[in-house]
């Protein structure tokens, strides 16, 4: 069982400690925005439980939560025997690899950190365990530096006086710094750029109301709530002028895995002639996928939609239909908004030519 | 304070015993599905609490439980004077209106309730507490024949297999009988088609949830809840071939004002090529409204959206908009299935020549 906590809000991942000795800690994001808890991960067990019940969540948290877990987990067997740490990083990484099956940066950072392990010239003379932290932190810091880049790329297609409107979380809890579709709010909004938010709750677990909302409140920017199902009515009263949304996997034609409920505010978008653009690392790219048919889709729990809140609001026995994510098809998508630039058109050609040299042969 | 029993489901609502000492009795529908509670109103004020904190609600149960709280209300001043009880008639009228704006059942059935009033020739020589009895018994009796009359409309355009999305609850629960666009369901449903609905929760107060799903179970009908914002997704999955809604009221060019969200479900459909169908009676026809744009949309609490399950949800302080009906274009409805037949296509000449004769004056 992790430690728990109290404390005050951010970093969402982290490492506290020598890679030895040391442990993840992280925001126990299903607890706001009532209650600001950190949970002390020990074993490869709580991380993967962390994961798996959104504790942390939101696709490039994930993938450093899962690489810093991937640590904890090479020590399982011992701390000294290089080839007792190879074989418990391997055996955490394939359990920590069936905590969420649609997050694509859950496997590229256990990837990394298979590979880091093989590679002694990473960190030439350092003891695996170092090494293999170092790699984690390595990716930490890189999605630190992607949330910045992606927020200085978007924030350049927002004007002063944009109603913005997101669906779930892709903010700084979703990752290790400020988000990927709430950094490009946050970097127009550090620019003297007034922009006005509008946040889906995002049914069933209501991402949008406790985390969108309680971040961009915590940093100033005027935002206002709605239900999911007020999109279109928001759309039809101007009152949007762009949609940003965060991406769990977008394969190689550009069609968009996200929240489920992504999909559905394209379509409203383009019927109201919103731009609507997806936010995300190039991480978040699976360009072994020709397009979205291929992304597996996880189906959840029905009590998280007929016992949202800690109270029956459905009638006992009822069928369920709760699947967790959409996929948005390209032709949807005005942009992606990456570290590197913005993909724009959003085709193949545009996301090979931008993204291919380091994934393709993922 | 009125009096609460326990009891068994149905009749949404009713009069219980004469008109000068009888009152109205309705389900508490806020309480539903976990409990089975029904409200004996026995002064205008408890009729009015009830259409306002929606324990009844759904426009044609609104209209009824208005006519029943005018007999109860015509009262206040004494059950002898035919001057006295048309004065506090009209007192119960003017207040009864300010219960929900959007319904224009409300405003119909207090229309007729003034009228029989001042109509002698209605009922000759029966006092007048019993003639208004009399009428508020007529729109009650004339609101289960119109629900017969669309199921019998509506049912004709499924086809056995047809999955059906449905949003909000335009069941029996919402009139005297067994609906208007759950009137479809249930009628093809005895007529032995198969059909399978989709229930949208309907955030923020969850009547799909707690209403639709409650009574299609109730009924026999496959249900399968979704949140609102899984509709596209369902819709993509080719599970939905139509989708039938409810209406609050409609202008005079098919305009249609419903519970928000409906107009988001219909521009989904729209793109997804699935016809979209308002099953409501003429008596939901505003023929003094020539488009949509003059049907006030009321906004609710933004605590149903905040602390919508019992507990709060969303960071305090935290803006919200809550507007509880949106308009959904006349181009966006297949057809309106009313007690006379289904006006198609949907447009200001086809709506004259079905519904106009009796609705144009008022």
């Amino acid at each position: 069982m992790p430690e728990i906590h109290q404390t005050s809000p951010f970093p969402t991942v982290s490492w506290i400690g020598d890679a030895s000795g040391g442990f993840l800690r992280l925001i126990d994001q299903t607890r706001l925005p009532t209650e600001c808890v950190e949970i002390d991960c020990l074993d490869s067990a709580a991380v993967w439980n962390a994961i798996k019940r959104l504790s942390v969540r939101g696709a490039p948290a994930i993938g450093v939560a899962a690489a810093y877990g991937a640590v904890i987990g090479a020590r399982a067997r011992g701390t000294d025997d290089p080839k007792a740490i190879r074989t418990a990083l391997k055996e955490a990484s394939a359990y920590l690899r069936t905590s969420r099956p649609t997050a694509v940066n859950l496997f590229w950072a256990l990837d990394r950190m298979e590979a880091a392990a093989d590679d002694p010239g990473r960190a030439p003379g350092s003891p695996l365990l170092e090494r293999l932290l170092a790699e984690a932190e390595a990716i930490a810091a890189e999605d630190r530096a992607m949330c910045r880049a992606i927020g200085r790329h978007g924030a350049e297609l927002l004007v002063p006086g944009d109603g913005v409107l997101t669906h779930c979380n892709a903010g700084g809890l979703a990752t290790s710094d400020y988000g990927t579709a709430l950094a490009v709010i946050f970097s127009a909004h550090e620019q003297g750029k007034s922009v006005h938010v509008f946040a889906d709750e995002t049914r069933p677990l209501l991402q949008g109301a406790r985390l969108t909302a309680w971040e961009l409140q915590n940093r100033g920017v005027p935002v206002t709530l709605i239900c999911d199902n007020m999109a279109a009515q928001v759309m039809k009263e101007r009152k949007i002028q762009k949609v940003v949304v965060g991406a769990d996997r977008i394969a190689a034609n550009g069609d968009t895995a996200n929240k489920i409920g992504t999909y559905g505010v394209a379509l409203l978008a383009r019927a109201h002639g919103i731009p609507f653009y997806v936010a995300a690392p190039s991480s978040t790219f699976d360009l072994s996928l020709a397009d979205g048919s291929g992304i597996p889709i996880e189906e959840r729990d029905p009590l998280e939609i007929t016992h949202g809140f800690g109270r029956r609001t459905a009638p006992e026995g009822v069928a369920v239909y709760n699947p967790a994510f959409d996929v948005t098809p390209a032709e949807l998508i005005t942009g992606i908004i990456t570290e590197r630039g913005v993909v724009q058109p959003v085709d193949a050609e545009t996301i090979r030519s931008l993204i291919g040299d380091s994934n393709a042969t993922r």
